[in-house]
């Protein structure tokens, strides 16, 4: 990520992405980390206007959790990402989801294993760890307990709302974002049919190695396009609570 | 709620704001009580256009349920509203909701519990009673029976086709429909996955005193502003029944 | 029903309406009887303009199966209709849904039973027989068949594909088929929640007698202003077969 | 299929189809074989606009694999079309589908049985086969592998991701996509209501006799109508990963 302007366009534009998808609502949110500055950049909270969320409305916040800058609705839950930013240097991009279909399995007790071919991809091998602790995640404290739960895994459940993923790079995290609740879905729906049989982490490996080497930056090109016609109006029907 | 503008104002925005998120549909209405001239004002009933609900529609009641004023299509059920309010100084809004998923629990025989950290927040670590009696609510006495049966609680299920819910405030009332229907969806399909976990009234107090103190308000600016740009067009698929 | 121009309007309404709402897709369509003249009144039948059926697309017929006049995609199974309305003076509508929800009650081994009040005033009582004959329905002699097994019932559901709904007027018809869908989306996703209870007769019987008495024609209103707004869009998503 | 100028045209329909049925999504493809060239023309890959996808934009190919023209994002997967264009002279055309209810029966332990009339009428009564290898088929030989596994059967499907059907034409293609995946959903659902009824290989024989003989054709007049007027606009809620 070269620049303070090309990691806040970026940070709109998937923040859109998100929302589009319902993954983020009324609730989520998304960050980047400058490694050249050390600064984490963060979308704004609940509240604000997220299909329309601009560059210039994002929080800026040293790892240590001081804020920098940003004016209008801060993020009540900004700890996820300067404390994930600051134990994960390879983490440039962080999102916190109320994705529909992820989040069941911070309510049952399933373990979530990957059962598709993106989701062996994503590395999602070695399963999901779940945050247990009860209550937002407000404080800096809970938020590097909650970090150091996440550990090397690619995001971690949080018990009865959402998850926090963690991307290389903000493409990367859009993509893992969407893999991970379409791998969700699938077990949630295959379990009615039988057996859901999942991949090894030996599988996803041998998956891993042929997968499309351009295939984060396809659905990066694919995602924005969408976003850019996307008429911005709410669901008509139910869906669940944003 | 300052005067009569600005409830018939509230009650008009809610009710378009339930009728876009599929939760009121056909026969589904709100209503607002003044403490200050002790009048309920009720929203219109089936038949009307409930995605353009304006606030000169709404009837004006007495808690004791004579009907003070309106006209057009009035709602059939609308002693549920005096009733309660005659009942329930603390609840200044109601609404009788045929929410697709809450039905569920009037229909199947499964405890409502909460298992999101907005349910839990919203005051249903003790459950939802079930009012079992037949048919619609249409007389006074019947309302009367199912505001006894209410009770305390933040809602009541009613057998086999919705429910009525309470906040202290329209806004309050708004998120915590959204809030019920969520954790009602949620119980849904996690029901798939395996054992659901519910969060005991003790957890619910841990987590409601973690909460964003601004919550109710974030939602109501948030759906507020959805509502105003929604494009008021039907679903063009199967949806329940509205 | 008093005269040919309305019934020809209120059978292209109703054909759109069940459009709209995805009950009737490619290959469903609507009927209406005149006990005037005897004339079977049909929408028009697979690969039409479903979503803007016009009043003078009908097909007409006798009750005894011989067309008198009609113009372009003739519906493959109009036998449905003529036979119905011979043997049930009292349905003056017939409509052959392909509804999504309903029609798995035609694939698995689960009685249809009336689990809402709309389901328990709509005749559900006694529950819906299954038609077994294998294939379409496109010889006089099999909607003969057909028409029987109906007997007195408000619907019949047919082997692997969809179902015969009846109504005393076009108005009724819509209500009944809306009301059945809802019905069975209702115990589709009860049924994953624990056990379902569903009303006897008996109770049928009581609610009945609580209903609104303008409950038909409130729901002819809602559904013909929300069909005059309809974008005529298809969805984007799956959603099943047309 | 006469000339280069219709099949480009018919697969540039197709895949536009497929798209907004949300069938393909980001990852399918669409390819057709020209007997009198014995060229296969396939449809661009993933990053692609799918939604616009216009006739000049195909991809050729020798059955062999040689790739003799095309511009732009190449399918990854081009050699599942290939392949079975090679050893399937019946299937002018191929589509790889990661249709949402399809693919559940790559990754549940469940036989894919025809249980609609559609489904029995389209050529479902020995079930569908699964392709069991890992990962993505990008080399010649894996497509032989899996055009060898397809053998005579109407559809393939693929571990944790998709499927591979065939069509004796284009519009016969689209017709049996939209089938296939309405059949799955059929299975899906009804599997919650308990035993799910099927058909065997002579009740589909008996089925198929009674078909409507036009059905095809009307199905792509039916849905060549739909895309001409979608809006072409994303989904605004969660849909399975495209």
């Amino acid at each position: 990520m070269a620049n303070e302007d090309e990691i806040r366009e970026k940070l709109a534009v998937s923040s859109r992405i998100l929302t589009m998808k319902g993954l983020i609502g009324l609730y989520g949110h998304v960050s980047a980390y400058d490694p050249d500055t050390g600064r984490v950049y963060v979308t704004p909270g609940a509240g604000s206007d997220r299909a329309n969320v601009q560059p210039e409305e994002m929080f800026v916040f040293t790892t240590a959790g001081e804020k920098l800058s940003g004016e209008g609705r801060l993020a009540a839950e900004w700890p996820i990402h300067t404390a994930i930013h600051a134990l994960r240097p390879d983490a440039l991009a962080v999102a916190h989801l109320h994705a529909p279909y992820s989040t069941l399995f911070s309510i049952a007790k399933r373990e979530f294993r990957p059962v598709t071919l993106n989701g062996a991809m994503a590395g999602l091998g070695s399963g999901l760890p779940l945050f247990e602790e009860l209550g937002l995640v407000t404080k800096v404290e809970q938020g590097q307990r909650l970090a150091k739960e996440l550990g090397s895994h690619r995001a971690i459940l949080m018990l009865g709302y959402g998850s926090a993923v963690v991307g290389s790079s903000v493409e990367d995290l859009i993509h893992a974002c969407l893999t991970l609740e379409d791998n969700a879905i699938k077990i949630y729906q295959a379990a009615v049919l039988g057996e859901v049989r999942s991949f090894t982490p030996e599988e996803c490996e041998v998956i891993y190695n042929k997968r499309m080497p351009f295939g984060v930056d396809a659905a990066w090109q694919y995602f924005t396009r969408q976003e850019s016609r996307w008429g911005r109006q709410p669901e008509t029907s139910w869906h669940p609570l944003e």
